[in-house]
């Protein structure tokens, strides 16, 4: 016997198939939802179907956008001469949080990943280096994940940028700050090592 | 400057609203919702809305139900004279999961919490002692949490339904099966010290 009404499962079914949502949170939620009022389900809902109906891809920089060009591309007071490719969206997001950076982004929605089957076609590369046409451009800087992929992919872009005159550079890799050094991996040690500068 | 455009602000302040879902969780969900099929999109929204509108509380038991009387209550081969009674539907459906219990249940949505004011009027009691008026019932077993207002609400119940003749019960409280003494609490230690049995 089903432990709960067919309109419950499904729903609990739907929150489930979301990341990071197990069956118990999925649980959890779906009776919160039910227990809220009709008109905050129909705001949520309707969150949703609108995000999914008017939210695309910026023409420039492929960033998630309600228009056109993206609110950033389209900010004369950020600096042309320097576009910063991440793997998605929120790790675009966290360097705006840093509000210091004032160069351009050009996000690639993945890495590359031979286990995954993600090859260079499968990321917004192409697009990327159809910017690269515009003279303006004087340094990309590549921002993805410290992770197999991520460099994978930071070298494949730097092969493929090399020719065409433009800088190519990678954001360092190292010991967080604040990190303890006992709980750091050797790997990131290593990184730290290597990549370390006079004082 | 907003970090995001305005629907998908939207949607991941929706989801951040939900209980246990943090703002980092929110803008992941949000992305992955993006990116998912419209169909899809409308199949989760319409779970919310069809969920919200179609389940409300067993007139009997006070569980979530689609129809009026829940499948427990009507199902005639429950035992009709034991009335379990939890705090939620989880709660519920875990006993359901054990397939051992074949009485009928009492859903109270809540437990006495002076804290919180959440006093015995906020809680499903008085539809608890209109069912003990059916002479039917000779055993109420009370499940609320093993918490501060989980007892609070079973000793109140207890005071409540004493009177009427029929007989209260509390759910064993001790190690969990499985449960390694050297890392359990005190007080469940105590309670089952307390508990022992005959072997």
């Amino acid at each position: 016997m089903d432990l709960y009404s067919g309109h419950i499962n499904n729903l609990i079914n739907e929150l489930a198939a979301l990341p990071g949502i197990g069956s118990k949170s999925a649980q959890r939620l779906a009776f919160y939802i039910i227990g809220m009022s009709p008109a905050r389900v129909k705001k949520l809902a309707d969150a949703l179907v609108t995000a999914k109906e008017n939210v695309h891809y910026c023409q420039c920089c492929q960033n998630l956008t309600d228009t056109e060009i993206c609110p950033i591309c389209s900010n004369p007071k950020r600096d042309r001469s320097t576009i910063m490719v991440v793997e998605n969206p929120r790790d675009l997001a966290a360097y705006e949080r840093t509000g210091k950076y004032e160069g351009l982004y050009h996000v690639l929605h993945g890495a590359i990943s031979p286990m995954l089957g993600i090859g260079p076609a499968d990321i917004k590369l192409k697009e990327l280096m159809e910017r690269l046409r515009d003279d303006e451009v004087k340094e990309v800087i590549v921002a993805t994940n410290s992770s197999l992929e991520g460099e994978t992919t930071a070298m494949y872009i730097s092969k493929l940028i090399k020719p065409t005159g433009v800088r190519v550079t990678r954001i360092a890799s190292g010991v967080p700050v604040g990190g303890d050094l006992e709980y750091i991996d050797e790997v990131t040690l290593l990184r730290a090592l290597e990549g370390r500068q006079e004082l």
